[in-house]
């Protein structure tokens, strides 16, 4: 080291592992194109944002005075997104017994109802945060409950944390008990106010929420698409078409309209910020709307296995023809898992089931940027490009006895040995292969033991 | 303490917690006749026998100079069954991208042919013994490759440990490389002699073990029957309908034969000590032949899923017309966990998937008396009733942050509470869940840390 350092200005830091992450996506290119991995590679950050990637030979000269951390043996990916989760459930997480409605009322609701209490709220947030980032989650598009106050309990903890994080309180103004609807007026005010507060605050960004066509009257989602037009930058988040009796009464509900999308697309609530929950049972007419739309779909595979909705059509969602954006959705309390690596497991098998075999490098994609662009997120998170917020995850690929005889080469050195390794790590990973999760370049939780 | 002991004979030994196990299976009984369940028990071995199990503090008088081992919070069930698994296919798990067929060409027979070298067998024996300790399970009913050696080697390791383990040499004597191809006549010999020196070898038991009718020739399958005639108090253990095309190969191989089933049962091999895996494409008539025969099925989901090979009707299994005995199986490698927690939270999901929904007691019966009473186990272990071997494990359903917070109460009082709590332990658990192992009442796994 010399006194004249290279770079002195504040924080610069550098890391240095191997690398994973996606340029594009593995569902359209082919993987070799798509999948950036530098055996040992030197990530530098300046004041949390990337300002460059590469060889840790390559680079290593320009750094000398720049202290470096190292794992050694780890992989190092951009953090995980989940498109789909509700904070407030995480303490009804494994609740057994029912499919969607029966689930919705025998458990949510009366759950939900305890978020009107801030302090309370704070206090499951802050688990909740706790938790994704354990699991190696950097960003989620979050439910809270109908009560403006959930809202801020979450986006105060998440603004705490330097978190990029969406959410929005749910409106619903029917088909629930009392204690939990507001009405389109209310809801419109609430929400609004709630934009005004936190939408773009810090990393944060503000989603509108209805809960879903069944609790939501027309007129409650037509003031969703009010503020949708009011505020063209903000999301919308709800559920769609999970569950075959779900769908029957939305008809039930909305003979006007030509199915369960349509309730949506009548309100001006299916555009290129919209994420959609579930779409198992989504129609041919459906798909190609969200396509056409730029709509993107959360899949939920632990969930829509646990309720037993039932097996999402990954393959039609990422047609070439039709293409729809798709990220992962945990969706706890109904799916079963905070880890993605669990919930890509999952969606392997789903599709598995439907003699379909999505590769790792995909599933990984869907977790990492394809979440990232499912959320519009592209030019933040997502992957290692320079100049994004450098939210990443320290994997540790032989986390446990298992996978450390699984995997008895230290580290791959192929994309065909790295391949097979990830596979590994996505049917036999949990939190537990998560060694450390950095926001911004600052250590934000780092595992204990091993 | 007096030096006037009450017991003062060697090996007895008390265990104070609360005890969950089953009584009777609560597919056919009310759950409530089925599960017994004592929130501050005390349980008695003598020379690692159950000597007694009650209330602690009805008992307690009697045991005063006794040392008691507590385990306060945690909850003591009979060890887990796994009534499907393969040893040699432990460095295999999680292998991409196959379904059944192309999966075994593709990974497994390579792999199996490494145990023709014994120090290896032994090793990997070794290694999967340990992880199923870890993960609660105490009794398996285990595939070895095609060598006698390798059978000798998994024998070895389990009589080491003094473990109830059932297992047998793989018999295959076509459509495989021909490194892993015995014939009817050596596969008869070796089996033989395999049976002469491990059947009833402390807690051993002999599985005849053809691998399934695509690798068998009928004049094999013929010489699996003489064993089973000449050995009555052996297992029989195969795999049977397990995908699709798998079905429609078999029944090209042998069109003398009405099914997949019937290749077995004319050669004798369908008894009331025959346990196939799989049956996942079953017909009604093989079920009803099943129930006939008292033989039993290894549900095996987190494999079904994994290969996609489909849903397994259980309820069709466990019907009052025509019972067929169940346990549940991992059916590692191609199933994703050793852990019959994780094993039953997939039985769950594939349940409800067909609209059906197995409780938290019908699961955990699958996964001990159930899974007894498949191997025809249930006068020595499955339970804690006076004389059994006591096989046992300390649960600890708080074992990670979350499943403490979904489980704030330190331990249920109710029937219904107690099945909340074992249901969030099966949707939630793994081996973090499993806080000791107990072998005939020696410890042989304590988890370290929290």
């Amino acid at each position: 080291m010399t006194k004249d350092t290279v770079f002195p200005e504040k924080g610069i830091k550098a890391y240095r592992s191997s690398f994973l992450d996606f340029l594009d996506d593995p569902f359209y290119s082919p993987e070799a194109d798509c999948v950036r991995f530098i055996q040992d590679g030197l990530l530098v950050l300046d004041n949390g944002k990337i300002r460059e990637i590469g060889d840790y030979e390559q680079l290593k000269d320009r750094y000398l005075d720049i202290p470096i951390v190292s794992y050694p043996g780890m992989l190092i990916m951009p953090g995980f997104i989940d498109t789909h989760i509700h904070y407030p459930q995480t303490e009804m997480i494994a609740a057994y017994g029912e499919q969607l409605l029966e689930w919705l009322t025998k458990y949510t609701f009366p759950t939900e109802g305890k978020f009107k209490d801030k302090d309370y709220a704070k206090k499951v947030a802050a688990f909740f945060l706790n938790e994704l980032l354990k699991n190696g989650t950097t960003t989620a598009l979050v439910f809270a409950a109908v009560y403006p106050q959930s809202a801020d309990a979450f986006f105060e903890e998440a603004y705490s944390r330097n978190l990029c994080m969406i959410a929005g309180k749910v409106m619903m103004d029917r088909n629930a008990p009392d204690f939990l609807l507001d009405t389109p007026e209310s809801s419109y005010t609430e929400t609004k106010e709630l934009i005004e507060k936190w939408h773009k605050k810090g990393r944060l960004r503000y989603a509108v929420t209805p809960r879903f066509s069944i609790t939501s009257s027309n007129a409650q989602l037509q003031m969703a698409g009010k503020l949708l037009k009011e505020y063209p930058d903000v999301y919308l988040h709800t559920h769609l078409s999970e569950n075959v009796d779900e769908v029957a009464w939305v008809k039930e509900l909305f003979p006007e309209c030509s199915g369960y999308l349509d309730t949506y697309d009548q309100a001006g609530l299916v555009g290129n910020r919209s994420v959609f929950a579930h779409g198992v049972q989504l129609t041919d007419e459906e798909f190609q709307c969200l396509s056409a739309a730029k709509s993107a779909i959360a899949f939920c595979p632990t969930s829509n296995l646990f309720l037993g909705s039932g097996l999402f059509k990954l393959e039609q969602a990422k047609s070439k023809e039709y293409p729809v954006k798709v990220g992962l959705g945990t969706d706890v309390g109904a799916g079963t898992s905070f880890s993605i690596l669990q919930t890509a497991n999952e969606a392997y098998k789903v599709s598995q089931l439907r003699r379909q075999k999505p590769t790792p490098f995909q599933a990984l994609y869907l977790a990492t940027l394809g979440g990232a662009k499912a959320l519009e997120l592209q030019d933040y998170i997502g992957n290692f490009n320079v100049g994004k917020e450098a939210d990443f995850i320290v994997l540790d690929l032989r986390a446990t006895p298992l996978m450390t005889f699984r995997n008895p080469a230290p580290k791959p050195t192929t994309l065909e040995e790295l391949a097979d390794a990830v596979f590994t790590l996505m049917m036999m990973g949990d939190d537990r292969a998560i060694h450390a999760t950095y926001i911004m370049g600052q250590l934000a939780y780092e595992k204990t033991g091993k």
